[in-house]
């Protein structure tokens, strides 16, 4: 699926949000992780005034849309998913966690727009709410502590839909690693430092030659490094020879 | 390795934090995914006093220890990593996607204390901060969104270290489905309503039968929802039979 369907497809929708903090909180994860439709339903009027005036505010709180009822905001949209925690009441739909959830959001984005449901910051997502929704979602949170933030929850949910498992085991950026004559060079200044500090006792300089050479190979030294470490004991070694 | 391990090895750090509301968003955050050390170097003090003083601020922010310097904060962990946004700044350690940054925490926990440090709201952490780092990570944020809220920032990176691969692919709790039997019972009252509504026309009939039947079975309904279908259509077919 290209990526602009993704992100374009969804529409994050707050339920009757309180605080414009947390709207403005929302917004700015959309903004983080390049989604564009943020929907407010019913959400309170001077929250959501405040949260478009504040400084810097997201762009993207401009043109979130506002709408009266929960059956016009998702009208147009193929799969309707309610973030939710437990809590204590009894669900009447397919709950998911996050991490499954996202998948079936994920695939179902590359077709078509999908709603993706936060309650108010008291009570959550109402069972009227809930009943639009095709399943529920819930974070891995713990029991004891199980209810989010709303900003955090919306970050939280819309940082697993862009996560990249691929990136799960990719390496950084291959760093060049010092090469094997510069490890030498580095063993020898130090040596030639140590023995001039008195640390090299002639009955054992040779096992000392030997413990260093391989105490520099153990530090994987990149070529950048190995270069600063040429430096560094340059330097000691101009200075030890000058006292 | 044992969870509690992995959860009470972590220690979140947040240097020079400045608002008193994300110091509480972070501490929420720990509770919420388990983790229980937050540490606080050289906060801003009034902002420190009023997030642990806030109306249900997490139990956690009692907890919390104020450290003068990184160096102090830092002092009993084998590892360090650094959250950032890359910026502008030229960064001189190995940067990694929190993704696969989080699998490398993931092993470390298991063995010692790591440490995870977030900067300032403002600045983030700076070269200095940064120099104490074992490397660097960064959430996948957009390059033209990239600086996250702290407070969703903490949320997002404890998520990822305690969400689970296996759950990408776990199923949720298997619902019962309806027998055939009780489809064909459904099948068979909707095709006698549709009969008395004058929907079925005798020349077609046999195939307004077939396609029925295969409507009911593309339903893919529950043994819970069949019963409710059920009981539907009989009061249905008993207000046809009585008009």
């Amino acid at each position: 699926m290209p990526v602009s369907a993704k992100l374009d497809n969804l529409r994050v929708v707050l339920v009757s949000a309180r605080n414009p903090l947390n709207i403005g909180a929302a917004a700015r994860a959309l903004s983080n992780f390049g989604f564009t439709h943020l929907r407010l339903v019913n959400p309170y009027e001077v929250a959501f005034r405040e949260a478009r005036s504040a400084v810097g505010a997201a762009a993207l709180l401009q043109t979130a849309r506002e709408y009266h009822t929960l059956r016009e905001a998702v009208a147009d949209c193929t799969l309707v998913v309610g973030a939710t925690a437990v809590g204590h009441r009894e669900l009447r739909q397919p709950l998911r966690r996050l991490e499954y959830g996202a998948r079936l959001i994920c695939r179902r984005l590359a077709s078509g727009p999908v709603a993706l449901l936060f309650g108010s910051e008291k009570f959550g997502l109402s069972n009227q709410d809930l009943s639009h929704c095709h399943w529920l979602m819930r974070i891995p949170t713990c029991a004891e502590h199980e209810s989010m933030n709303l900003g955090q929850a919306v970050a939280v949910c819309l940082y697993e839909l862009v996560r990249s498992s691929e990136a799960e085991t990719a390496k950084p950026e291959p760093t060049r690693r010092a090469a094997t004559a510069e490890l030498e060079r580095i063993t020898l200044l130090l040596l030639k430092a140590l023995q001039q500090s008195s640390y090299v006792i002639p009955r054992t300089s040779s096992s000392t030659e030997e413990k260093t050479r391989r105490l520099i190979r153990r530090l994987n030294l990149s070529a950048r490094d190995a270069e600063i470490w040429l430096g560094m004991l340059r330097q000691i070694l101009w200075r030890l020879g000058a006292g």
